[in-house]
């Protein structure tokens, strides 16, 4: 079996590849920026719970690359147009496309990469691939109907915890979701035992957006990549947000939309308010305990996956590793 | 058989019932734009021709209905992304969604059209879906390929006839030969049928597409539908200014250039000046000579069509029609 190190190895070298062929296709101005977008790096968690999930049915995996291709291809087109919508500048310390490039050409290199997944994904030689299309493309509209939640909630004051938690669900878990089963399709798996995939997928991203969440407050600005706090300053409606508002006694809950509503505040000082709020209200620990229940839950759904206990080895060690556990 | 009416009070209805699903879809503000889209109206070619042409091998056509709308949302979501790169206000008389909406909206709605025409198409159960799907696909990035290049023109001076007829068959021939192949290829065509249904539509489109951008100077405004001259004001590199610019003598070339380069003009005068440059080297002529050597190539190509030559009456009838031809 691959070990997760031996699974990003392919899949870097796959994608390095795949880029290259990119310089060779015309018009330049489409393609170049796929290329770039592509050249950012990041973690590519997604094509590599692919490759696992088939690998624990399977050991030859080959045939799954393009598929594992596609799905990080298509994360990186969300992350493209997500980009513009967010007008965000900066994504792992490079400028954005659009910032590099133009917005123009963010719009239209980002449907590239949407049917050049697609066409990545179609290289599949598989009797399910009807199947397995139809669920990315399930899974595609999923995404839009997050991201375009995660931009509603920006605006309303009454977003509650399991709206949040479907947001969260839409915008990030149903890829990791997808990935797995398509993973375990792609290598043959029962429709059952793909559905068992799938839903450890979605407890397992449930998990890893809350993390997200809670990193973006408690993290270690090294390990975590990102400056601390960004969802505090940008009143980012999140798990830790939502239950605070839900928490506070009406004193707290002053403080907390005295901060919300504050304009030319000073960055700093707002997030020690605001964190020093969630730690009155044990936020920290909520949250942490939320996490705790869905990995627990992705983890009861794995022990239930009828293969060798030593084939699920590889999956469990990524999860810990995805949410920063040694036990 | 059906004849065109009937085929278009089909998509019709379909489009209309289809759209009223929208309604009821969450978030509302994701599928909204898709169904104030949608109601613009337009022709509907894509789809009527993809299900004329399935109706050439097969009395019964239902079953490519959802492929028909596949077409029509995917050709409607390129409208939607290039009115954002275009920054055009207005289609159809009515706002654009970008203006209707926000670009955001229009960015992400317009993404999520792309992947309910997937959604459509893959509701066909058809031995050769996946074969469908990846000519749709490769379509898809064919479409993206030529409103690249269409952009690049504009900055560029150097478009040659070759290079303007290449951007066209991406742009918009592609789409009508992958509707009217994929039409025989759900009505179980052979494959050499089903690739002489693709070249057909290629030499359409192109006939089709150069129709529009004569039309656009010697069109009569109220059957285009748009102000005439619009080509003219905004110096789009069309079959028209660019075989002017080849044809004409030093003079002329003079004349033409310092139009394209003259900015704060009055645009009557501009169009008139220019069509009587176009006038006087017989640009008129020579496009209705360019548009009739496709669509006496594609004629050729439907008498080769191995079935009755009644079956091709509809599709010979349309082709006219697009082409604004009594005989």
């Amino acid at each position: 079996m691959y070990s997760i190190e031996a699974l990003q190895k392919k899949v870097n070298h796959e994608i390095d590849v795949w880029s290259e062929t990119l310089s060779k296709k015309e018009p330049h101005q489409l393609y170049a920026p796929v290329k770039y977008a592509l050249s950012m790096g990041g973690k590519r968690l997604r094509p590599v719970l692919l490759l696992m999930s088939a690998n624990i049915f399977r050991d030859d995996i080959e045939s799954g690359l393009p598929a594992a291709l596609a799905v990080e291809i298509f994360h990186n087109f969300t992350l493209l147009h997500d980009d513009i919508m967010d007008k965000a500048e900066v994504r792992r310390n490079k400028p954005t496309v659009h910032k590099h490039f133009s917005e123009n050409t963010a719009i239209l290199s980002g449907d590239a990469m949407a049917f050049l997944s697609y066409q990545l994904l179609l290289k599949c030689r598989c009797e399910k691939l009807s199947e397995i299309t139809r669920l990315f493309t399930e899974t595609a509209l999923e995404v839009c109907e997050g991201q375009q939640y995660d931009m509603d909630f920006e605006n309303r004051q009454d977003v509650t915890e399991a709206k949040y938690l479907e947001m969260i669900r839409l915008k990030t878990a149903v890829l990791l979701a997808c990935s797995l089963k398509a993973g375990a399709q792609l290598a043959d798996a029962e429709n059952e035992t793909a559905k068992l995939m799938y839903d450890f997928g979605i407890n397992l991203g449930l998990a890893f957006q809350l993390q997200d969440d809670l990193l973006d407050t408690y993290g270690n600005q090294e390990s975590f990549g990102k400056k601390i706090g960004g969802d505090i300053v940008a009143n980012k409606k999140t798990y830790l947000l939502i239950n605070a508002l839900e928490k506070a006694n009406s004193e707290q809950k002053q403080e907390l939309k005295k901060w919300l509503a504050k304009t030319g505040f000073d960055a700093n000082e707002k997030i020690n308010a605001v964190t020093n709020l969630y730690n009155q209200l044990g936020i920290k620990k909520l949250t942490e305990e939320k996490i705790d229940s869905y990995f627990n839950a992705a983890s009861e759904i794995l022990q239930k996956l009828p293969v060798d206990e030593k084939r699920k080895l590889p999956l469990k060690n990524l999860s810990k590793m995805m949410l920063g556990r040694n036990s």
